[in-house]
């Protein structure tokens, strides 16, 4: 599958600007950042980039692009969004221990958990400087800027905990499961379109139809992550298959086989679950009984009906046909995206 | 010893602002910092409060009054320090494993280490997002103090990263301890005074002499930290004596030991130290090492220079005598302090 537009024509404008933010070589911890934004290698050495889709960035790039001029300002504001990502991927892998991202060892595999700990809390702090440092020529639009980045923040991490919060319980509700991932997830990207919009836009149902656009696409994301998290091949993502099962992550796929035909199979995965470590055998089972409550075609179905959402919001922003059909396609690709 | 005048009068300023800023209870989160900052128990029961010193907020407001009226702003600046500060400890604690802070068992005891490395996150957002809501009647101020806590933190984190890579090298000359703790303890206390002149000071002279008191305040705060590191009685500190020599923290007792004397003792101290585990019998020799070479009475000395100084560039910021007095009689409290 080719590469949607959408990714590729906003990445000159927004590494540029990550790259300066970055640049620091007074301290040996800002060779940790540039590590993990796939510039440099261990050593410091420069290498062709191993960068992942950028595609918070891209969206505020996009939506910046589709509603108005101020381009330039908007790259300084999708890095800031793309720092914030990062500091949460660095502090993730610590914390759920992965090894590998986009096939190269993980911060803290290299330098430590406390130096990566460290490392993420700076890109954080990257991220509120960039920001700080932005002309925007009136000191409001900063401080709106600055505000709507940290409100994002402060649910992505409400949400994250949320997460951590579930995996302790032994069976989540539908409701429950959106809400955390509308947090965990949807805030950051549903932020980058509105990012993107807001130094352009005042008409309040362009803005509600971004917003909106963002919030489904949110869902939408998070529920194909769970989809790769369970049925993604490893030599795609990286992780074997039933890796979500593996580390009892409450995603969709458990939340709706624990739940379907009146949680028939509930009590089978409970017992399951209530392993220390769930063996392959379980995994197999698992997967068995998602195979018979067509698990699949559920979280596919349920995808699909988000991005539809997307789309249709996306419209209502009335933006330029050649714009909606960059998003139209951007949505295809993220519907059958295999990383 | 009595608690210095400087550190009971601000109290009730910036604790109500504290508690502001952390009273949201929609989110679980929000109980973990409440429960962090001392006052409520795992429950979420209010507790007797349990807070530590004060030291940074109290010190912003205490310059803030010395130096003008705006005391209602600097509370909320104050604020947005203490929380940064408390975002540090949080993730020290997960990262050092330290499992007692004021006698209470500390966060990621209670609530694991993925949910404190998130509740620390929120806590930093939560610092920023206090400046951000700060209505400073003029917008360039609010960017100015936003930048320098932004700076502070970048630095705080820069020197908690140069001291971890420290942990791993054989000797540290003094003059790169010094530069270590002067961004890792240095950079907040610092700031925290920068800030209280900020909103109230224009002449460069009172600017300098009050940043130069900051500076020397954070060496010598971090030397008596180390000092209590080594010999600070378990009952007093709820740390055990000698700790620090046991986690093998390159702190200045150490870096006095291994290159005083020419490197008389550095051999005998590198094999201590080269053991996966200090013993008993280990900690105890270098306790012996460090009363030859007098090393706490040299870590005594440098603490009162550092504070006579502090006291001198205090003094030049010409401000009412009576808080010259509160600030001696807090220099004397630094000096001596077991906790």
């Amino acid at each position: 599958m080719n590469e949607p537009k959408i990714l590729i024509r906003y990445k000159s404008h927004y590494e540029n600007e990550l790259k300066n933010s970055l640049s620091s070589v007074d301290s040996q911890a800002y060779s940790m950042l540039r590590y993990c934004m796939g510039w440099e290698d261990i050593k410091g050495d420069l290498i062709d980039s191993h960068s992942g889709k950028g595609l918070r960035p891209s969206l505020c790039l996009f939506v910046s692009d589709a509603t108005g001029t101020r381009l330039h300002l908007a790259a300084k504001v999708a890095t800031s969004i793309e720092l914030i990502h990062n500091f949460s991927l660095v502090h993730d892998e610590i914390q759920d221990l992965d090894e590998m991202r986009h096939h190269r060892p993980t911060l803290w595999t290299i330098w430590g958990k406390g130096k990566s700990l460290i490392a993420g809390n700076l890109m954080q702090i990257a991220a509120h400087n960039t920001i700080n440092l932005i002309d925007f020529g009136d000191e409001s639009s900063k401080i709106s800027i600055s505000n709507m980045l940290s409100k994002a923040c402060i649910q992505m991490l409400e949400g994250q905990n949320l997460d951590l919060l579930f995996e302790k319980k032994d069976s989540i509700e539908l409701e429950d499961y959106l809400h955390m991932i509308s947090l965990k997830t949807g805030a950051l990207l549903r932020a980058s379109l509105n990012l993107g919009a807001v130094l352009n836009v005042k008409d309040t149902n362009i803005k509600n139809a971004i917003d909106q656009a963002g919030k489904a696409l949110g869902y939408a994301f998070q529920i194909r992550d769970d989809i790769l998290g369970v049925w993604g091949t490893e030599d795609i993502t990286g992780k074997p298959v039933g890796a979500d099962i593996r580390r009892k992550k409450k995603s969709l796929p458990i939340v709706h086989a624990m739940g379907c035909d009146s949680g028939k199979y509930a009590n089978q995965l409970k017992e399951i679950y209530s392993n220390a470590d769930i063996s392959d055998a379980g995994v197999d089972q698992v997967l068995e009984i998602m195979k018979t409550l067509k698990t699949r075609e559920y979280a596919e179905g349920l995808t699909e009906k988000y991005l539809q959402s997307a789309l249709i919001s996306f419209k209502e922003s009335k933006v330029n046909k050649l714009f909606q059909d960059d998003f139209q396609e951007l949505i295809e690709f993220l519907a059958t995206r295999n990383y």
